[in-house]
């Protein structure tokens, strides 16, 4: 028996164990003591019952909060009790005494104060929970896409394309003075916004291809969902058109929903119990719900009659052309649709130069997924698949061709169809955790002003 | 029939196939014409034989190497043949023609060029071998650790720490004029030099946990070995010693190479065969071999007998104190040993700050893995658990400890070993596929005073 998790898969058949772990609480009592322990492995405490002829007594009674300690003893089974179990201490060593300040005691902590300790924080219950789901989630990304032959690509952090116009993004230099010429590169370098342009390149060899890593933004933003460092996902599969790219998002957001729902219960019953109330409910309706397609002028229409019919949005100015708000969103997909919509063939003018212009000239064939409780969990597109388009869009938006030729070239050698999309992993854990601040999803966040650690 | 991947598995149950993929070749003949097609599910190409009778035959024999036609056909058991099978072109539909100066026509081309293709070069067989088995691996290494319910943490790449001394870092701010007290993070900035000092604190909490991420070196090194840009695998284990450390990173090695051998037969092949010759040898001696363990001290003397015996080193001064370099590493795993090598027990002062002091006073419990045809693969340690111990390392290392307080506290708030390693991703990939240019196993590398795309 290596571990807490293994107890408790095994407590019945074991009979004596030898366990080394974090005390969590530690009572005293005339008769009896209670030791609290976690290891870890598992969000579940083990309760340790010890009395003074226990080998080890001194030592117990002085391990406090944080100490590691070891613990032989006897399971004892307590049907009835809170517990399913117990362990009778035979002998208990003190392996490292925490120090009396120890930040972490039994009252509860306000999330502000725990990310002032994030090297400690991941040892309370909730951020167990939170950081052990976005592990089992992460996983399950990559094995949804693994097992249907998607080739992960790490595309590159350091990025001399600084055009692709995402937002501010940061300089990476070895220099105090801004002459880039003179820099490690040689030129101006950046921390990338997306891998997407250099996944899709990828994609044109692999057909499918997906990356998974960092991603940066230097947006002075100051709010709960906007951070300097985040992670995303981004899939690209060539010869694949804009309904089928919708089927991978949705099949995506399943897989992993059902694989943490298989993998991580006790810590997603946690974050039910704890962080957002009927979160499971929630997860089980996205899951279990086609999700619902609907064009962008058709979503236009349902609003303008919703102001009519009395709804106050903070922007009711409802005309095509209008770049949805979160509001808006999860309107939609909340008050009308009651489940996870796309909304496809939105306007050019709101979008990126790369997604494919429709035949009507006014739209692209773009699609966001809107979910309940959230609002925009994925955007994606089809691409231009035409050069002539895609540099002409590129001038109209701003963007100099010359600075991306080798990803406008693609069009060129070989191209037909190409479809991918973005998920911001953050965004996906603080949805299935019920985490409210992406601050409490980042193990170290980092965001304006703030670079602890 | 989704793709030639999957052509390949059912080709003798299939009758008539509907594919896309790219044009490898197109050889016209007098009677009969050949098209070689790739769709990059795979690096098996399939041959489409079509003849003149043939719908779209001009469109056919018009596609250029590059192009992506749809073809609709037979599949020909052809036994004895170099293929098992082809296709009896049916229909041949041009859908995206390759412009003439495609770069990547039929002819060899130098690994130098191809690096200034990086946008393409993944279409040739010997990059989509590297890639695929980069890929491959990857998840090899979460399946291994996740199977062990350790969980995978993302560590910052943006730090505010700067004191590891790992190597010159990379600044990354907003500003031109090294005011970092204005910048947005209100201090000094760089890029993440290494994950284990976060993810030490995350097994804390979590008992077992693993990194894998990008990490960055500012080092103007213009060597095969070295990029500014690669990704590391850094796990750690608490209530773990050295000992066991060295079998987690045993079985590591053995569980990928397993898994590419299982996923990747085809493209190790082609490793094996136009990359290292006995590639597909070197990789079954290491996984079916027991690692060796033996002590730095005892290296030295087996190199100060080599060296007696008339063995040349450029480095032949061999003392206590030597820091290995790659000639004496290869020299113990390849002509002693023959097989994987842990060394351990360094003196401390060629060793981290961080490493766990033996109580001789003289060396640290480290211990890197050398494996035959490479030197160093891995390198570890336990870490020092005594808070004063490691306050007086980091000033005898000239490392103020201010600056690291939050990581030597942990010290103090129970604390009993930890284990860990880290394993440098691209070096493992270069292994495992025989590539012997670190630019060639990164999509996108990162170099001094290169930073295309």
């Amino acid at each position: 028996m290596k571990d807490i998790k293994e107890l408790y898969l095994k407590y019945k058949e074991i009979k004596s164990i030898n366990l080394i772990a974090r005390v969590r609480n530690n009572r005293q009592g005339k008769a009896v003591s209670f030791l609290v322990l976690n290891d870890g492995t598992t969000i579940k405490d083990v309760q340790v019952v010890y009395k003074s002829d226990v080998k080890g007594y001194e030592q117990a009674t002085q391990s406090r909060v944080g100490s590691i300690i070891e613990i032989k003893g006897k399971v004892i089974l307590t049907p009835g009790k809170q517990q399913e179990f117990e362990i009778q201490a035979e002998e208990i060593i003190l392996l490292d005494q925490a120090i009396e300040e120890y930040p972490l005691q039994k009252k509860e902590h306000s999330p502000e104060f725990l990310r002032e300790i994030s090297h400690l924080r991941a040892r309370t219950k909730t951020f167990q929970s939170i950081f052990k789901i976005r592990s089992v989630a992460a996983f399950a990304i990559h094995k949804f896409f693994q097992e249907k032959n998607y080739i992960y690509v790490n595309t590159p952090i350091i990025t001399g394309n600084d055009a692709e116009g995402a937002g501010e993004s940061f300089t990476v230099t070895t220099k105090k003075d801004g002459n880039y010429e003179d820099d490690f590169f040689g030129k101006k370098a950046s921390l990338t916004v997306s891998g997407q342009l250099h996944g899709e390149s990828y994609a044109q060899a692999f057909k499918n291809i997906y990356t998974f890593g960092p991603t940066f933004r230097a947006e002075n933003s100051h709010t709960s969902k906007h951070a300097a460092e985040f992670w995303m996902i981004e899939p690209e599969m060539a010869f694949c058109d804009l309904k089928e790219n919708l089927e991978v998002i949705e099949s995506l957001i399943k897989y992993t929903i059902n694989y943490i729902f298989e993998t991580a219960k006790e810590e997603l019953e946690f974050c039910n119990e704890n962080l957002e109330t009927g979160l499971i409910d929630k997860l089980n309706n996205v899951r279990k719900s086609n999700f619902v397609v609907s064009k962008y002028e058709e979503v236009i229409e349902v609003l303008k009659q919703a102001v009519k019919n009395g709804h106050k949005f903070e922007e009711s100015n409802i005309e095509f052309g209008l770049d949805l708000a979160t509001e808006h969103e999860r309107y939609i997909c909340e008050v009308v649709n009651k489940c996870p919509t796309f909304v496809t063939n939105y306007p050019k003018e709101i979008k990126a130069f790369y997604m494919k212009q429709d035949e009507n000239n006014k739209t692209v064939a773009a699609a966001d997924l809107l979910v309940p409780g959230i609002g925009e969990l994925v955007g994606g597109s089809q691409r231009e698949d035409s050069f002539d388009k895609i540099i002409k869009r590129c001038k109209e938006m701003g963007i100099e061709p010359e600075d991306l030729s080798w990803y406008n070239e693609l069009r060129n050698f070989g191209y037909y169809k190409s479809s991918g999309f973005g998920l911001g992993f953050e965004r996906l854990i603080m949805y299935v955790t019920g985490a409210s601040n992406i601050r409490d999803v980042i193990s170290f966040p980092r965001t304006p002003k703030n670079l602890l650690f």
